[in-house]
């Protein structure tokens, strides 16, 4: 069927995911792969193409609408160009170009929360609703803000960083660059190191038992997991990490007023206790007529990525058939 | 001329301002009376409907489009209801209903700082923008999110309050109930108090010289007089919260990607420095791409509610007569 399939990138720090995606969302087939980043952006343009063609071998050209590509960068999505990328060396690269170049199909690229935020819009915990923020925990803190059924870009396409609002001033750093902002209280590098601090002064604590008894073993996933069976300095921790959560979700609920708060990313989706933390402060702190605001644990996981930057594929495919 | 007034209202915790605007913003006549708060919410009507007759005394109603109202409340914009009031008795009251059925011309509602943002946008510094964020800093801390052009307001229509994000978790307590907004740091109670403890500390500051000798007498206006002929102490109070407008600014230019914000409000119009600071913020603190936002001073000052409140009336009922 024409257009059926749309195929959906998600390319990380580390991980490059490819799937070939069907218009509910279904991801058919998918390949992952290390991203090459030490070899520079042609590798990764390679990466890319060689990805793209093992999960559409058989499949006929027109039976694909187009190639969505979730970058970790800011991205102008007018223009489609890569302006800032932090972790990998795309930035001024015309990523959009040298796939399409490669591919002969059409290529979109957006921002990697944008696309997560799209594929929990059209697919997973945010399907039906127009206004809602998407906040993701995991490396970093990422998302986006759904205002009117679309993604909200912004004046040049950065909108949507809503890890990086200062909820502490003069408070920790964060790795932007700024203080106090939400990420540098709720990411991973936040949560090993309040727990490393923790695991010297209590030692009793699970949190050193889930890692081997070695402090220098403690992720965000061994503190999440002695959370998850009630050990009690774990818990701290990541009610901390929920109560932070919470302070900068107060000020995006005044703010923007939407229906649902979506929380997702590694740490949203695998401890509760955030999310929950992070609703009862909304509840006792938010402005009238806002506390009742939904706060929902994302339901696609690490497909949110791929599966969203298909929808923008085939939304950006469908609005462009119109016109012709 | 058909349709070539509105009026606009400002209403406020203790004055009302009405005034006959024609298209391009310029106020033609206009009245200001006390808000009589205690009297009830029929009182107000009966103020608005009073203030109404004596500026369009010997105008022909069919060269009047209607009235716009603002409201320094929380409306939900759709269904035209006062839903959320603090200083004024008017929660729950029909105001829309009340004041057409006693003057037969189109009305049309909004909060306050929604109608002082659409003024500025039409008529003032804003003019030509379409996404910015104006910020005013008075009594408390208000102000709207424009977004392609028009008002953004939220699945309720209560989106848009900038003056209630944290900034310090866990800080001074917000008139709102919150803790850490940047309302507890930058309206005039929070000058004031910053102003009565120094003033006793450095007896020497002109800040007192300026309240005539007294203490008591410090009001932010003082404070901001002094900062202006250079007085040491008053300039770091002002310097301080145009810091903390720039900390919460960072994280709205990090999240919305504004071209412009407007500072307005009898603080932010009357004391550049705090403009200043927070220009200088963002410009060391925000994400790439974003520090080199715009920072203006509004230009209407206390015409911005009656003039915006008009450019409502005039947008509803241009809009509706495109139907007709």
């Amino acid at each position: 069927m024409r257009n059926a399939f749309a195929i959906g990138l998600d390319v990380g720090g580390t991980r490059i995911a490819a799937g070939l995606v069907e218009r509910k969302g279904h991801i058919v087939r998918e390949v992952k792969l290390p991203t090459p980043k030490e070899a520079g952006p042609f590798a990764i343009v390679d990466s890319i193409v060689g990805a793209v063609g093992d999960i559409t071998n058989g499949v006929h050209p027109s039976e694909i609408a187009g190639i969505g590509i979730g970058l970790p960068a800011q991205i102008d999505f007018m223009r489609q160009s890569v302006e800032y990328c932090t972790n990998l060396p795309l930035a001024g690269i015309d990523m959009r170009g040298l796939v399409m170049s490669r591919l002969k199909y059409p290529v979109t690229i957006d921002n990697d929360g944008h696309t997560a935020a799209l594929g929990e819009s059209r697919f997973g915990a945010a399907k039906g609703l127009k206004d809602f923020i998407m906040i993701t925990l995991g490396t970093g803190v990422g998302g986006g803000v759904f205002i009117g059924g679309k993604i909200y870009r912004g004046s040049r396409g950065f909108g949507g960083e809503v890890g990086h609002m200062v909820i502490v001033v003069d408070g920790p750093e964060c790795p932007c660059g700024g203080r106090g902002h939400l990420e540098s209280f709720a990411a991973r590098p936040a949560i090993v190191r309040e727990a490393r601090a923790a695991a010297t002064t209590y030692k009793g604590s699970s949190i050193t038992k889930h890692a081997q008894g070695d402090v220098d073993n403690i992720t965000a996933e061994t503190v999440i997991k002695a959370a998850n069976s009630g050990d009690k300095t774990a818990v701290e921790i990541m009610s901390r990490v929920g109560d932070m959560l919470g302070e900068s979700l107060v000020g995006l609920v005044n703010l923007l007023n939407p229906q649902a708060v979506i929380v997702g990313g590694g740490i949203g989706e695998s401890c509760p206790l955030v999310s929950e933390r992070a609703a009862a402060c909304i509840a006792a702190e938010a402005l009238a007529g806002r506390r009742d605001v939904r706060v929902l644990i994302a339901e696609l996981g690490n497909d949110a990525g791929v599966a969203g930057a298909a929808a923008l594929a085939f939304e950006d495919r469908d609005s462009r058939e119109g016109i012709h």
